[in-house]
Parts: structure tokens; sequence; C-alpha cells
């Protein structure tokens, strides 16, 4: 399959994604109250087994890995990551900017990735090889001359644990911290790609978090990798920078690393 | 002037705000990087001149206190509050989830209050003895039959000082803490007021941050006060819990008022 075919699946993909989700949102009587607390909707569950469908037809020798529903093993050496709803705690509380993740891992790296954020109609896409698109038109990330003008955004400080907290304040502390931005999961990814926001600091993200993220950031002209300046694999530990400007790259590992 | 007046009044002040802010919105040039790392905005100005515009015009003898431009003293017992952009950095990150502000107070009270997401075109309208819309339509915020099902917000821990945040982290150890809702300013009280969250606390708001919320949660059906349970006045010191379930005031106080 060529990237073009590829494309023009995940898009399907988004889509069918997208429309599972919408009917839900906002919709009170979907909000599960579970014993454990985990955000699981049956929006969720909708657009994982929509988008399952589309692959099972389309690409059936390829693997799939779901947020919801497991893996299932392929034979071509491509597999689909699915992050159905990412950022459930948004979508829980009726915020638009939650957002639909797929990426395509060939040989285990993600060589495609898309952003979708149903509500709004907006889509992030990124491709090996081509620049990243935002509905369509190509985007880019801005320069950032020094981390002090940094604008940075994590999704919470409670998914941090005291260790993994104190290294995210010391990074902040060398940010335009005034300006930090808390909320938000894959959506921020997107905003760094256009340009809107510097970087991007998290820990605990799994495959499915953040695989789609990597080519929509990269093809931007940023740069994703771990709190130590490596780049992510499938058997990374979760700590995941994005970084709009790469020229900024050893100051974030450095503001990190610091801990007092 | 008639309640109906002064709600066609404020929609017609939302609506000019909405004219001078969307043209900025993810507009790059327009995000200022101030040495003091405020994050002041041509749009939050330029929308505050355009409502101010329309009083002087409408309202002659009503005050104005306005976030950008300070107090115009009046004569009528009526003063306008206004607050362009509350969520300044959600606009200047590039997230539609800002909102302006619109508050009348009769006496110092806040009689009525609108919540306007230009991006979104989404407005919720509260005045005292009708029931709050959202968009035209009648919300209510939803019951919460005990604290630990709560779901909690808060615009960012980095705008509590040390012992503010140990009372919010004992207030978030008895709800629901997994679904803890971070980022979101003023949307998070219309979230509330349509039964989508169930208690935002914050500190550090000033009246015009919260006088447009009262009516707004209040004709919903919920409460707001400040974090003793007092209710809100022009000289409060800006701790403000927003509840939708006002059955459960007293345990959410108790659970401010622990830090260990």
């Amino acid at each position: 399959m060529k990237i073009e075919q590829e494309l023009a699946l995940a898009m399907r993909l988004a889509d069918a994604a997208g429309e599972a989700i919408r009917p839900h949102f906002r919709s009170l009587a979907d909000t599960e109250r579970k014993a454990d607390a985990s955000p699981v909707t049956v929006a969720d569950r909708a657009a994982e087994e929509a988008m399952r469908r589309i692959l099972r037809a389309e690409a059936p020798r390829d693997g799939i890995i779901g947020e919801e529903f497991g893996t299932e093993e392929g034979n071509s050496g491509r597999t689909w990551v699915l992050d159905p709803i990412d950022g459930t705690v948004s979508f829980i509380g009726g915020r638009p900017i939650f957002g639909t993740l797929i990426a395509l891992l060939v040989d285990g790296w993600p060589v495609l990735g898309l952003i979708d954020q149903p509500i709004l109609r907006e889509r992030w896409v990124g491709a090996s090889g081509l620049p990243t698109t935002f509905n369509g038109q190509p985007v880019r990330t801005r320069a950032c001359s020094t981390l002090a003008q940094a604008m940075l955004a994590t999704t919470g400080p409670h998914y941090f644990d005291d260790h993994q907290g104190q290294h995210f304040m010391a990074l902040a502390a060398r940010t335009d911290h005034r300006r930090m931005m808390m909320g938000g999961d894959c959506y921020n990814y997107g905003l760094l790609a256009s340009g809107q926001i510097d970087v991007v600091c998290e820990a605990g993200l799994k495959l499915h978090d953040w695989a789609a993220l990597v080519p929509v950031v990269e093809g931007a002209g940023g740069t994703m990798c771990d709190w130590n300046g490596d780049p992510l694999h499938a058997g990374s530990d979760g700590h995941v920078i994005a970084l709009g400007d790469p020229a900024r790259l050893e100051d974030v590992i450095e503001g990190l690393a610091c801990d007092h």
C-alpha cells in the first residue's frame, strides 16, 4: 500500500470514529460512573469497533493495537494503533479538546499519524516525508529563541508521581510559567504542530497515546523524544517531550534533569 | 431598564466582543511576548473597547468595571463588569475554551451574567429569577449523590499558593480525582451549569472573573460561594467554589477545610 492510500484509509477511519463519537458528546445518559472510576464511554468502544471493521475489510493482513480492545496480530509488517478517545476526562466533562488518535507503524515505527477532533471537525495529519497538515493546510511549529519564552503544556500534574512532578516543575520554572497550560491531552500536540505552543511534557503515556503524535509533530518541524532525549519506541517508559523548535532540546533536557 | 432589555443589551455586548476577538484567534502575529510575560492581547483590548462603546451609547448612566481599562463610575446604581477574554492562556495557546464574561451588578449584586465562547459560538446566559440558558435552551446542573462521585475542575494548580494548594488537594482527594479536569477558566462554570461537571474550585479570582458566573450557575440550580460557604461579594478574597448540587455544599466545605 502506498502512503497516499494509507492516508486515505486513515482518513476513513477517523471519519468513522467521528460518526460514532459525536452522538454521545454531552449526552449525560452515556456517562458511566464506574466503580473503578475509569472513564470508559460507549463512544470509546463504538468508535474503536467502527475503525476495526474498516481495517478488517480493507487491510486484513495489518495488525491492530487498540486502546479498548487490545491487539490483533497481522502479518504485513504494518500495525494500526488506535485510541478512539484520547482525553476521556475532557470528553466526559463536555470539552471539545479530546481527540481520536490513529497511527500506522511500519516495522514498529510510526510513519503516519492523525489527530482528529470530531466535534470541531479539526484534523492534523502527519506522514513520513510529507508536511503536516491541519484541515488540509500545511502547518509549521514556531521558533522559540529561549526557553524562558516557551509556552509549556501538560494535561495535569496529577498524572505525574512525586518524582516526575519535581522534574516537571524544574522544567516549568525555566519556561514562561505564567502561561503554562493545563489539560488538553493530544490536542496540545496538534496546537504545537500549528505553532501555538512550544513544549508539551508528560509522563505515563502508552504507545496508543503517543504513536500518532510523532509524525504530526515531526512533519511540522518539531521533535519528539523521551525525557533523556532518546527516540520513543514501543518499549519507551512513557515519559514524552514534544518540542516545536528542536534547537531548544538540550535546554529542555537540562531543565528536566534538575529537580531542585 | 427591564431585565429583558438588559439581557438584549448584554447579548449585543457579547456579539461585539466576539466580532473583535475572532480575527485574532490563532493569529500568531498578534501574540505578544511581553517582558513581564503577562498574556495581554490585541483582541482583549479591542473587545473591551467595543463593549464600552455600546454601553456609553446605550446606557450612559451605568458604571463600567473592565478587566483591561478599569472603572468608569456611573450614577444609575447599575454597573457592567466586563472581562473580554477570561482564559487568556487558552486563547494564546489556540484552545477555544476561553470566554467573554459580562455581568450586570445592581447595588453591587450580579443580577445578570453571560459566558460567551466566540469561536464555538456557545453562550450561557443567567439572570435573577430566570432559568439559565445555553444557546437559548434551558440547562440544569446535575445531581451528585456523594462527593466521591463528583467531577472536579480547576484551571491549574499553579494558580494556588502552597497553603491554598493543600486545601484544594484535600478536597480533590474526596472527589472522583481520576476525573479531575485541569484548564478551562470560565468555560468550566458553563459546563457545570450544563450538568457536565460537579464542582469547580479556584483561588485568586477577581470580581470580573466571577461576577458573570454567579447568575449562570445559580439560574441552572447550582450555587456559588467562597471557601467558607459565604456568599461572594465585591470584597471577597477570590476563593471561589461553584457546585452543581447544593446538597453537597457541606461536604465540599468540610473537604476544603482539611489540609492533611
